[in-house]
């Protein structure tokens, strides 16, 4: 039986920190959340992050020798062989960014850098939904739809770390355009941002749909969140955003059953806090799409760890590139 | 230095049935081509396996124990696990058929068995157009549209072995219907038998066209060798259906390449046998639908081997799973 080990997971998001002290058999012993405060600028959040690995390490009680390395989740686009930020969505200053030099005097340890749709992937994958099993695609549906591959066991994230963008295939050329890709991606579809968007189009045909109230009348408190409160009390408009959606995500998971004939389709994100019917409108069209073999043999989950699974995704990834 | 090793070969084509007589170090030692005569029934192209695998072995003086292994290459859906063709478009009895279990013994040594385009892209990847790299897709523009992956210098056929069926995914919900899958998917759009369709189309609008003579009005005869030579002379139903295919299988490449950030694609089949023009008009359309890292990094390449990619790959696999 392999002995214990230890790293440290940071998640770092456009909110909030998380850090985790973290054992290869025990999982988390420690957790740690503070906002990120972006606004305070590039050192600031770099500090910020040296700190809560210190601290996380601490409370674990873990000496310096006894820790195998940090492991960083990042949002992309970024390089993880260079452990560079090559733009950073929030953070002002991170722009060709070497984090992972900068940080590792700071921590004391060796850092690792990962995408952080690709750590939750790991995270799933160990101790989530996606436990066990060897072939496992994960898509993210929050503000974007983010995505994760991991292919006999192991993440994949091709040749420059930037494979996984599963968010980005096209499903219609005749789709939406969004700002962070192409037209009729399966982002522009079923992202909380194309869910709320798409809510904002039909309201103004639907001039009694409960949304208006539930908004106050304002477009900009129209959120998916709100379209599935709407969809639990049968509005008709978020019952057609709701079923489209779910069309949409089943088609682009249906070319994914065909591409990867996987174990397990595991699906995270904000959308999913309301998104049993989605998932489960949605499973059924993918199989539609699917050949019938790989059809049968995928399980389409939510996934289990929630905010959780890209920080320990990141300690995992520090366990095994340490 | 590893010592050679020798393997055979097959690949059961509709048409022909190619085997080789193969070495890890020196490729192809003796290759043998028959028809497959398929209409002959199930026994008789067993039968026609197995002579060939022995006549090429005899050829190459190589005794049974120097054969590590046969591998057979074949049109799918198939379970490579368990060595059972599950449905031949061609042969007729070949439904749930063991003919891994059927085959041994007639050839004296371990059979092992690989979809068709799997085999190809193997192929390719040790000897042709993707040699010496990790990561590649493969795509092959047939009757259908076939696909392979190699993940990390591996063969990947997912869970089942039903990975890789690149011609299907979706990229428009108001595509054409094929027989052999869903609507709107890369096979609907880049095969050769969608060429043709969409050229008869066309055609229809254009009584002026040359595909109108080059087939002397017989719309069978209208096929993508046949829109290529029309391309050729400027014809215009011939330039705008070249157009198309290369824009859909543009959009399609860009998701593969936002999907696996691969360091190539490969693209063989018939299709490519007047594909410069097409594989360029493509490639600048993949590259604009995908991320630009991983657009940079990727090359598009026509395949090298030619029909003998699939026979080398069942080599090569056979060797690997030996």
């Amino acid at each position: 039986m392999p002995a214990e080990r230890y790293s440290i997971g940071l998640d770092l998001g456009g909110t909030n920190i998380v850090a985790v002290a973290y054992s290869s058999k025990r999982g988390i012993l420690v957790r740690s959340k503070v906002g990120t405060l972006a606004h305070e600028g590039a050192a600031k959040v770099l500090g910020r992050l040296a700190e809560q690995a210190r601290k996380v390490q601490a409370l674990a009680d873990l000496r310096n020798q006894d820790v195998v390395a940090v492991g960083l989740g990042s949002p992309g686009p970024l390089d993880a062989h260079r452990g560079i930020i090559l733009e950073s969505p929030n953070i002002k200053g991170w722009h060709n960014y070497p984090v992972v030099k900068k940080l590792q005097p700071k921590v004391h340890h060796k850092v690792v850098l990962e995408n952080d749709a690709n750590a939750a992937a790991v995270g799933e994958h160990k101790l989530g939904a996606g436990r066990g099993c060897q072939d496992m695609i994960m898509l993210t549906l929050g503000t974007g739809v983010g995505g994760g591959l991991i292919i006999r066991g192991k993440l994949f994230d091709g040749v420059d770390t930037c494979a996984g963008e599963l968010g980005h295939i096209l499903l219609s050329p005749d789709g939406p355009r969004i700002p962070t890709g192409n037209v009729g991606t399966l982002e522009g579809y079923a992202s909380a941002s194309a869910i709320a968007r798409r809510a904002r189009e039909l309201m103004a045909h639907d001039k009694k749909s409960l949304l208006w109230k539930l908004s106050e009348g304002d477009l900009k408190k129209v959120s998916s969140k709100l379209v599935h409160q709407a969809f639990k009390r049968r509005d008709k408009t978020a019952v057609q955003v709701w079923k489209e959606t779910a069309v949409w995500l089943g088609r682009g998971m249906g070319s994914y059953i065909n591409i990867f004939n996987p174990q397990r389709i595991v699906v995270a994100g904000g959308v999913m806090l309301g998104g049993d019917e989605l998932l489960a409108m949605a499973s059924k069209v993918a199989k539609q799409c699917a050949f019938k073999r790989p059809a049968r043999t995928v399980k389409i989950l939510k996934a289990k760890l929630g905010d959780d699974a890209g920080v320990i995704g990141a300690a995992e990834i520090a366990l095994e590139r340490a």
